[in-house]
């Protein structure tokens, strides 16, 4: 059923947390990349604050694309979508930022994201997880959608004693404070630096991979 | 008579159906592709909802495009145009998603849709169908206008329950969870996928067809 | 007398038929082509639902170029401009829409327009003329216009009968269905279908004109 | 004194003729020509109407620019920029088209126009000059402002009846149809229409003037 | 202090003579120069007119060029910001229009503009000034703020009547009625023309600066 | 805790001082530069205000570029993104202005922020600090976030008087007129300026380093 956990390990797709006045709700998230020209394109109808978040988001995976093993001139040839149903609910705030981060560094990594977690938090351009309200709402949702563990910023942990026990005990709940540690549970593997240097061209047939300025390490 | 089903398999013309205050009403969605350079155009009174739908299934193609036969440059050399007559009629929701991606594969592929099948979803940019509102509606509009055949989400066929009997016989109803299955239904032919290398590039006069780098399976 | 028959067949200009508080009138639409980029201009006091009906005419010739003897990369040397005058006046309805079709045949093919011809309809992408509402105050517009021939939508042949037989005495009244039949009967003379086959490049100097891909039938 | 007549015949400088709550105003509206792109700029304050009036003035010098002396390349080497003082005042309709049109073909041309003219008029894409409101209140305006000739349109000619004798005998007031009789009387000297064939390249050093594909006639 | 005349001559820094609900202030507007495109950017606060101001001062400049000894192609190699400090401040009207275009004139030659001089008109495209009002506001801000020249429009000096004699006194008050006597009194020395002819272009090396089709007079 | 001084020096981190209705508060923004070309991205539900006081930030930033040690065709090549958490907080005003061109300054040169430093104070294109308001809940709010030095521009200093000994102690407060000091207590090294001719291009392989145009000082 749509709205819970999904069945599978995807590239792209990741389950966030939001709060309504409702309660808590999940939030399924799906990046999808395709050849193209650098274009970004967001839709759910997405309310200003949290289409500020995707564009946080993409611009921390650009600033640290090597580090994420993707060469930057990749982000001009490809177009990112960035999607969020159900299409007809309005959705806002910047909670969804490490969200809306892992799913970008999936889809131009094509590192799959673990379907058996969720994650709240607002990110910075440097990749700081910033604290977000409706805790104990998100928590409830996450538990009731069958996840498994769910990311919380690190200035929430101190509301965890607001959170019954009946919810502690279901869910693995992990407080982070910075984008690396969200990657490091989040994918299924870990994306491997690439040295990029600007300036550095493919040299001519027959020269060793190593010639042309983008190497594994 | 516009509004009931279409005379013949026609490329880029669909059936969707709408839910509107005065009960269910057939969609015609019309698609059209031209030499271009990658623009989308969308009109019919379309509003913010509805244009982000069609965004996200031109997404979902565009994404799936080796799957579906067509080589992704096609995308930068073509311009496509999605209508919704008539045109005074303004028109919202998310519905229309699964009807949009079908007349969108289909003028890419020129592959025609069959005439006598109508459907309904939300789409999400991995072709998943979401549930609607309004079936009931929806389904007497299709038994109204002539059609055999609707395609309906996986997630609202326990609202068949409350449809009657008289509907039930008329129509044969397929829940359908995802975009695979709606193609398999609606277009007349299934589309070959290829195989495409970015990297490859057609080489010099007198080599093969495999060595363009987009073989048919 | 503005408002009145145009006194020549001009490349262009046609006449349709609007509906106002004040009864009908009738609506002078010209087009000009102009060397550019491809570029369209709308102007007239236009409301969105008459200027997604141009959007609509335009994808419809330019999808079916090649039937209208127009080889398609001429679409991207030369822009267009549709006006309808009077500029204070605001104008709006999809039922100009065969009309703005039929400007946009004459402008790229360069074949004039019967100035005693009146026509309303919406178009559809794929050339269909969808139904319309003020029928009867449009043909005594065009009676009082000096008109000599009105095409109307085939599904408004119905309303015909509430028309008094002086109107239909003075007129020549055609009931179409698509726009095939609209340029039959507005156009001086018919477009001849060319062949253009997208890969195929003009080859050097010396070589037949069979060669370049673009042959008159 | 601004408001008045200007001193010297000047290019892109042209008299137009508002009609406002406070009775009728000269209107001063200036265009210049300059290296660029293509792109047009207008300012003054200017309202939808007025705008749109620009825009099909620019069109109609632009489809008749090798009747116009001007080689159509040039609208895309130069930028255009029309501006109606006093930038503090709202400026709406249409009937400043003719003179917009003037000023265009003045700036193209580098011909000069009379000082001593006023005109008012809408403008259609193809040069007819349509009529006007207020017409006694913009001649007495003229001739407030020391004006020798109006244009005016000739649909308005049936409301000289209504003017004051005073003012027919102080100016010479001239009802015209279409543009090529406006730019008769406005411009110093006549536009010397070329030959211009798109394909035609000019040919390498040595060739003739003739062979460049543009000659005056 | 901010808000009083300059330290020093400047280039692109001039002062404006605003009037505000709360009397006459000095307006320092400032522009810079940077490698660019072409683009221009304004801020400060400002509304639509004095940003038409701008506009219309701009094309004045870029429309004399070669009489201030500025290549056209410049233009399109630079970008140029010009700034209204203090940015919390709305600011409108055309009454800044011959300080922005001092401004532009001022970055684009590299000459510093007399830190004592405070000016206030509109201009028009050809650069004549026109009135403007609070005249009275204006002048006592001038004075106030230690300036010693004020330009003021040509046909504000019949207003100057009105003014206290310890302003006429304070002040050396000039009339102007085109931008070249403003510039004759705004900037440090004068620009000197150049010639330049659009098809020349440099020759091969070892030619003379002369045969590069920019001379200096 | 975020919203106090940052634990370590950073490249494009600086702290601002807002005044809001619940008082003084810290804001951290961050910029980050990105491969690109020449975009900049600003957000954090800035208002216009701040919005333009990014835009002068990035002018004043460009229009120095040399003596910065920046060479000016890296603007083209690369995106800026500045951001102001936290993404839920509406923000407004233009006395962050220098923090701005601080942060700018930083990620263009690749020298860090002294993270025990806050600064307030609207900016010139030409480097100016403005005044700006809320001195007392700035300096109060930088206090209880741990910083140490904090500038304010110079014509605050008279504000000084009002300002609690307590806090005066606590804080080493710098009031400073010009970005030139700013940089000089915000940055952890200065910028070294380099020379650059626009016309001068790297010469062929083998030439001195001296012959590309760029040399550091
Ligand atoms: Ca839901
Ligand atoms: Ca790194
Ligand atoms: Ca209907
Ligand atoms: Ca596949
Ligand atoms: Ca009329
Ligand atoms: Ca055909
Ligand atoms: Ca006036
Ligand atoms: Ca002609
Ligand atoms: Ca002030
Ligand atoms: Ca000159
Ligand atoms: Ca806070
Ligand atoms: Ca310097």
């Amino acid at each position: 059923r749509y709205g819970e956990a999904e069945l599978e390990d995807q590239v792209g797709v990741v389950t966030g947390l939001a709060w309504t006045e409702v309660g808590g709700e999940l939030l399924t998230i799906e990046g999808v990349m395709m050849p193209g020209k650098g274009r970004m394109t967001v839709t759910g109808n997405l309310k200003d604050v949290m289409k500020e978040s995707i564009s946080a988001a993409a611009s921390y995976v650009r600033s640290r694309a090597v580090d994420f093993g993707i060469e930057p001139p990749l982000f001009d040839r490809r177009d990112i979508h960035v999607h969020v149903p159900e299409g007809a609910t309005p959705k806002d705030g910047p909670s969804a930022g490490v969200a809306m981060a892992t799913t970008i560094t999936s889809v131009m990594t094509g590192i799959p994201i673990r379907r058996d977690i969720a994650m709240t938090g607002e990110i910075t351009l440097r990749g700081r997880v910033l604290p977000i309200g409706g805790l104990k709402e998100k928590l409830l949702a996450a538990m009731r959608g069958g996840l498994k563990k769910v990311l919380i910023p690190e200035e929430n942990a101190k509301d965890l004693a607001d959170i019954p026990d009946s919810v502690k005990n279901a869910l693995e709940i992990v407080p982070v404070s910075r984008m690396d540690e969200v990657l490091q549970h989040a994918l299924v593997r870990q994306p491997v630096p690439i040295v990029w240097e600007e300036e550095t061209k493919p040299v001519a047939l027959g020269t060793e991979d190593e010639a042309s300025g983008a190497v594994a390490h």
